[in-house]
């Protein structure tokens, strides 16, 4: 890697700051629970807005066309419109997504596996 | 199992869906930036608030405490005060909190493997 020093830092020292700082981004992005739950609802599918919209339970409109936006901006779902009349709008994950959603997986086989104990810790600071 | 039925409802059905309902709210209480972020920064360790405070990045005073009394709450954290003056509180992750906090590095391996995919989608859409 060529390096230069720019103010006392070298460039690789710069683009490993800005990896590391759009990295933080995407995962303040991702890391919301609507996100997740959007990503687990498409799953294989590809979706329409209304379905997906009944698929997330509690999801309201507002939240699931802001989530859905940023999910297609940041190329982990593709966003297909037919030209119908009205038009059908659908929704599917790419492979990024698909990718995530693994690990979405991995977190509600967690809430499973641990509903237990955590209802019981819930019950004793509660008290 | 035994099951009896109550407006058509077997016990069985409703402890199900008692467990389901649960499953997300555990799911909405931990599926944040900020909880994850923060057992992503405890890890094997155990810090003091103020230490804590300086690894999670951005996080504020309340947005620390609320998340720390969630994750104590939901057992996922363990909290212990040792009673010196000024009194020494500090964290660590539980056995569930660690078995999430693997979830969680799955995340940022997510995010660190698909960033120049992401950053490339993200170009298209602003443009």
């Amino acid at each position: 890697m060529v390096t230069k020093q720019v103010n006392g830092l070298s460039e690789g020292d710069a683009d490993l700051r800005r990896a590391d700082s759009l990295a933080r981004e995407i995962f303040s992005d991702v890391a919301n629970k609507w996100a997740l739950l959007i990503i687990e609802a498409l799953g294989e599918r590809t979706l329409r807005f209304t379905v997906l919209r009944d698929e997330v339970e509690g999801v309201s409109h507002k939240m699931l066309t802001q989530n859905l936006r940023m999910l297609e901006r940041n190329g982990l779902v593709e966003r297909r419109v037919h030209p119908t009349v009205p038009p059908r709008v659908e929704y599917t994950l790419t492979e990024s997504g698909r990718a995530l959603r693994a690990t979405v997986d991995a977190m509600c086989d967690w809430t499973h596996r641990y509903i237990a104990d955590i209802e019981t810790a819930r019950r004793r600071f509660d008290d």
